[in-house]
């Protein structure tokens, strides 16, 4: 089954999908060193994925009244660091996962080693493709990379990765917090990236922060209704927020992050028609009845 | 016993070596994220080491005539990502070392889960230490920073370790392949990243490039030396360059190295002799009788 989420993008956002696409494949045959490091790499990072992250940047960036080009950069930077993340997550020793994307897993192709290996070439390969980004002015570099190291770092991505895995606290507001870290951090990045882009005042910027926030968690909550419909999909000792606050308050929480998404947009007037049409696709994601 | 280059680098460089120990001391201080993952850090980045690395690229700055302070952050940042790659290269399953510096390594206090994440934040900080350094002027941020992703990335230090890992060919010339990726790419990001940051013509980055590049080599030729000096020290089924070569002339390859590494330093004319002195400490760490 096609996720609806992924029918979305592919209608409101093709062209962005498409660019996403080629400037992946782009990065990919320009990867060398010793095989088979850069075909384990091309191996995560064309293996499919609904690039939302990368869209998000893309189409943040055209709001604010940007070229999407512009962004292209800092959003592919965005689909390596999330590959890489995922690259290490499924490792034996974190989620020992065997499959992705209806794939083997990495390190079940190519071995444990070569795959954190090549997460870690993923990782810095995303710093590299903001630095030589000769689109963007320098500042802007920058704080793209200042952007992104936050969002990827201790106090963000990987802190997350740390609390689903060790922090035994298991109640709404810590699943909340670590999926702020885990997720959200990385659509923050996209949204307030793309701000830098197109040189957003600074109350512009906090605004797509918000924005970005708001949409990183409502994906993630969607993605635990979606899971807890799912039961062969979950692990069997994972808990995630539906077991914590029931199906209808979390459908709750859903609707109200996507309402603090669509109010952070209202600075953008009309042109925050595609970012809504993206909330609203997050949103949908779940297919039913939503809760009032 | 105290390594001999330890002695030197602390006879000729205690200034730069403080000023290294006290940033990385201000980093590990502002570390934050979940427990255990910033105790994990501090541990990997504050126990020990050589600090070679940034006291190369302090010392090339100051030779270059700029100050060293403003060498320090892509200083900080080398040393970063040089105790990523321990930490990572330490796991059970790339060479599984139980210890390092004398202390258990990281996944043994740790866990492996927490030692691949802790080495993914260090990573991801070192990028975020040079995008955020004020000192510096934006072009020179994306400079270094392109320097450092190129030295650490594919195409350098994890392709090396890939190599190390997992290539059968073990030709001396392989080895020196091998070294160039997996220690010279760092040590070339030193020495090129302090020319950047001294604003120095591009003939005189690529003389920078050239001695970091054999000095780094020599270092690691030094080190295959003292390791098969010691067969307590060395993984039994461990080849390198001594096995390969023979001693003497392992030895000779040293001493081309340094007089290399001795050559490149030709521009700087007097204002060389600080990394003049860093080349001799890194052939003396050898204790013997040079070959001719």
């Amino acid at each position: 089954m096609v996720d609806p989420l992924a029918n979305a993008l592919g209608a409101h956002f093709a062209h962005h999908l498409e660019r996403v696409e080629r400037g992946l494949d782009d990065i990919a045959r320009r990867l060398h060193g010793p095989e088979p490091l850069p075909d384990a790499m091309r191996y995560a990072l064309l293996g499919g994925g609904k690039r939302i992250r990368p869209v998000l940047c893309l189409a943040t960036c055209t709001a604010l009244g940007a070229q999407a080009e512009d962004a292209l950069a800092p959003a592919l930077a965005l689909e390596l660091v999330h590959t890489y993340s995922l690259v290490h997550d499924d490792l034996p020793c974190m989620d020992d996962d065997d499959e992705r994307r209806g794939r083997p897993t990495l390190h079940r192709v190519h071995g444990e080693d070569i795959a954190i290996l090549a997460g870690d070439a993923l990782l810095t390969e995303a710093f590299l493709v903001i630095a030589c980004d000769e689109r963007l002015p320098h500042p802007t570099r920058t704080a793209c990379a200042r952007h992104l190291a936050t969002a990827a770092g201790a106090s963000g991505m990987v802190g997350g990765q740390v609390r689903d895995i060790r922090v035994p606290e298991r109640s709404a507001e810590a699943f909340r917090t670590m999926h702020a870290e885990k997720t959200g951090a990385l659509f923050v990045a996209a949204t307030t990236m793309a701000a830098e882009v197109a040189r957003s005042p600074q109350p512009l910027v906090d605004a797509m922060a918000r924005f970005g926030a708001a949409i990183g968690e409502a994906f993630q909550v969607a993605d635990d209704l979606l899971d807890n419909a799912d039961p062969t999909s979950a692990h069997e000792d994972d808990v995630n927020l539906v077991a914590l606050l029931g199906r209808e308050e979390t459908l709750r929480l859903l609707a109200r992050c996507t309402t603090t998404a669509l109010e952070a947009l209202a600075p953008l007037e009309q042109h925050a028609y595609p970012l809504r049409a993206l909330a609203r696709a997050v949103q949908d994601r779940v297919p039913q009845h939503h809760a009032s």
